[in-house]
């Protein structure tokens, strides 16, 4: 996932890939000093493992549907819906269907 | 804009509002230790004045259109676009449109 360290105020673009969707890769849109803001792109029945980051995180599914796994609870993200994760909350994710979510992730310095 | 406490790990919905989204108001969706998310509703013509804040933002429009303008700098930030805005930089919108937009800003305590 390269790294592109966006200008303030530019618009990025978060529309779905639609078919597309399982040729496309995992971006990094921006990393800030604040923020790193990641478009995970996962193909059906493909997973993310359980880990943790310190700080507070939005998971935001852009399309298709995620199941998501934290601290036991399972819950299903579909387009349009939005999680939001504590600090050090132990998560891991499995696409039900291909999928692409926006990630924010808070960053501890 | 009444803030409600988002329990970690609860999917909540940025489905456009469609044909509804001018009867609709702005919604704080939670406010956590690091983060506060709002939804914003712009009638058409609506503005939003200028201001700044001292942590970071992401703009995400969800359906409609929105002129942002950043420290003399004009944008149109359309349906399925993001928008990173650093701290403390002077913002103001107007709905070209109806419009609804997902805020993100990075607190600080």
């Amino acid at each position: 996932m390269a790294i592109s360290h966006l200008s303030s105020g530019e618009p990025i673009s978060l529309m779905p890939y639609g078919k597309t969707v399982s040729g496309e890769r995992s971006v990094a849109l921006f990393k800030s000093e604040e923020l790193e803001v990641i478009r995970l792109v996962l193909a059906a029945g493909k997973t993310f493992p359980s880990h943790s980051v310190p700080g507070e995180i939005t998971l935001q599914c852009l399309e298709g549907s995620i199941e998501v796994t934290t601290d036991g609870d399972v819950q299903t993200l579909s387009a349009n819906q939005l999680m939001f994760l504590a600090g050090g909350v132990d998560h891991g994710l499995l696409a039900l269907t291909d999928a692409s979510a926006l990630l924010t992730i808070v960053l501890h310095r």
